[in-house]
């Protein structure tokens, strides 16, 4: 019903090669879990007696995204049609309060935004958890992620302790794989089957949409732009090695960069929500400091530099770029195309454009909803959704 | 059947869910395109009146794969069943000689391999043709080869006029696509559904296999990694680039090291066989040639810091090395591993290997051929063979 729209139980039948009795009988378990409803009779096309028309009902199950990142944690709470019904973020320090603390801070997020959906009258399908770092996603265990500092960190399993979820599914997956998925689904280059998603953070991460699909990789590691080495003479990287791309572009970079005084540590009054240091990047910018448009080029040509790299092994139509690289698009952007094109070697280098992403920070926990979303649509029968009155769909915005 | 094994014509009819006379004038057809042979009644599990099994008849029918690269011309003729029925290379300098010659001399090949085969008896369904550059596959135009320094050369199109193919078509698609395709199907990581495949050649083709399909990008441009910066302060590339990857390990930079008497040129006199160069080189690493020992392990460091970044963006269970690599795997494996375990950073660096390939220069050619054969299996009705009896098979082994 989801790709066809409306349609009666007899057509459900003559499509599916069940007989009525089944449908019926499969409509009515759908029914009661709340996922159909019927929307009147039906009459186009049919002949005789008109059969009623079943829709889906997307408004009364929903799907929980939350993110834990470097310097924040969000969540994006959508209904099974995809609609955003709560998005949140706040500043944390991850990368300072070690993985125990951190999960501390999600489990409220996610109590926090169950809480919300519970009065909303939405029963959350799955919750699914977005790290950036390399995920072990049949265990829920983040492998490594050199920005956070974790190895081996079972992240689904806490929250599960935590006990807030019961029986809620909960997975954990790469959030630049998810954003990825974001973006194919919803985003700027929504429908574009060969993309690189670039996750401009402190961390740089990349998904990659090959062929319409995720790429992968033998254990779901793939993608992993930010720690490839662009810059042999560079800087040692968070992850111990040297002249990784993310010490180029990552946002530490172009802090250090731009507002020295300012830069990254692990002390609680060094950690602000991304959001606040472009905006004080932003104001510096408009007043004049020549280190702020000096870093910003150096950054589009670093960024320019590795583009070229990911046309040659991925050949994408779009790199989207997300996080702050979006935020600052116009004078990156430009920088980048300059590097790119002197670096071009065939028509794949022309073809392929930057497009800076209008999902913000909250890409990856949008993709992470969107997997809930995916995998509930694809077998409802997890779903058992209580049967109080919808009250309605509230649009959100970010808050704290 | 192929998938199945023989099977009587009910058997078919039960499987595919057609009538019975459908699937007997069906049969009929490819019987008379040699295709299909009836191989004696069937027995096992069948009730009633056995039937006759029919099996595929994969020795009338040929597919033949050609490949043009920088110092040879190589082609190999199979049967639909795989079988290799020709294998021959020829040392050529398509570097010095320019497109047309190029092609001239890739047609006297292609020619004489098709005399061979009509005097094999069998009929070739087919014709891929490798090369080392940017395909546009839809009309078998060489883009841009940088290593044969060839910009929109139209290589089906110049066959197609040599006339010698008359009604076979004609394909062209990059040389390390089809190796890897080649490597995934019948090479040394047969089956391993995530693996890079990288020719050993002057210049450094990439194809790779993700999830079981050959990654194309939106161009079928992907997997160039021969030509990804690696090196900035390095040497200027023959695609007019800085520090490319094939600089520092291609069969050019390998010899220009370790036998600079005998270094790469476009006259005559300085263009062999790959296998002949190996052969020098070999010879004087016994003979304690130091700078051939410093030579591999230099290519080796190099070879092992481009597989992290291969590892990091793609995630491969292995890293099949072709061309000169496999000639020479167990001075370079080592030093790549090496250099691998320093950089490595996930447990992904740890569960990928390098294997080096079996199928020597042939590898693309043998791939070019396997495609041939994937589309003549899956459409059998644009083959006809001439009903002349078969004379067997000659197993090949490359002649000049």
């Amino acid at each position: 019903m989801s790709a066809n729209g409306p349609c009666s139980r007899s057509a459900v039948a003559v499509a599916t090669g069940l007989n009525k009795a089944t449908v019926t009988s499969l409509v009515n378990e759908l029914q009661t879990r709340g996922l159909v409803k019927e929307m009147g009779p039906q009459h186009a096309g049919s002949v005789g007696r008109p059969g009623v028309a079943l829709g889906l009902d997307g408004s009364r199950a929903g799907a929980l995204g939350v993110e834990v990142n470097v310097d924040y944690i969000a969540a994006i709470a959508t209904d099974l049609a995809g609609r955003v019904l709560i998005d949140r973020r706040i500043g944390f320090d991850a990368m300072g309060s070690g993985p125990d603390r951190s999960l501390d801070e999600l489990a409220r997020m996610v109590e926090k935004t169950l809480a919300d959906l519970d009065r909303l009258g939405v029963t959350p399908a799955g919750i699914t958890v977005a790290v950036p770092g390399l995920i072990d996603t049949t265990t829920g265990t983040v492998v490594f992620a050199p920005n956070l500092g974790w190895r081996g960190v079972p992240v689904a399993g806490r929250l599960a302790q935590a006990d807030l979820a019961r029986d809620i599914p909960i997975a954990v997956d790469n959030d630049a794989n998810l954003a990825a998925l974001a973006e194919y689904t919803s985003g700027v280059a929504a429908g574009t089957s060969d993309l690189v998603y670039l996750t401009g953070e402190v961390g740089v991460g990349g998904g990659v949409i090959s062929g319409g699909r995720l790429l992968g990789g033998a254990d779901g590691f793939a993608g992993e732009v930010g720690h490839v080495m662009i810059d042999p003479s560079g800087e040692r990287c968070r992850c111990g090695r040297v002249g990784c791309w993310e010490t180029r572009v990552g946002l530490a970079a172009l802090v250090r960069m731009a507002t020295p005084d300012r830069a990254y540590g692990t002390g609680p009054q060094l950690v602000r929500d991304p959001e606040e240091r472009l905006a004080e990047i932003e104001q510096r910018r408009a007043g004049g400091d020549p280190r702020v448009d000096a870093a910003l080029a150096e950054v589009g040509r670093w960024l320019g530099i590795g583009a070229a790299m990911l046309i040659n092994l991925f050949n994408p139509r779009v790199i989207v770029l997300g996080g702050y690289f979006a935020r600052l698009a116009d004078p990156i952007i430009p920088a980048a195309q300059r590097e790119l094109a002197r670096l071009g070697m065939s028509d794949a280098f022309e073809r392929c454009r930057f497009a800076a992403s209008d999902l913000g920070f909250g890409a990856a926990s949008r993709g992470a909803a969107g997997v809930v979303v995916e995998r509930a649509l694809s077998d409802p029968t997890g779903i058992s959704i209580r049967m109080s009155p919808s009250i309605g769909v509230i649009e959100g915005t970010p808050t704290a």
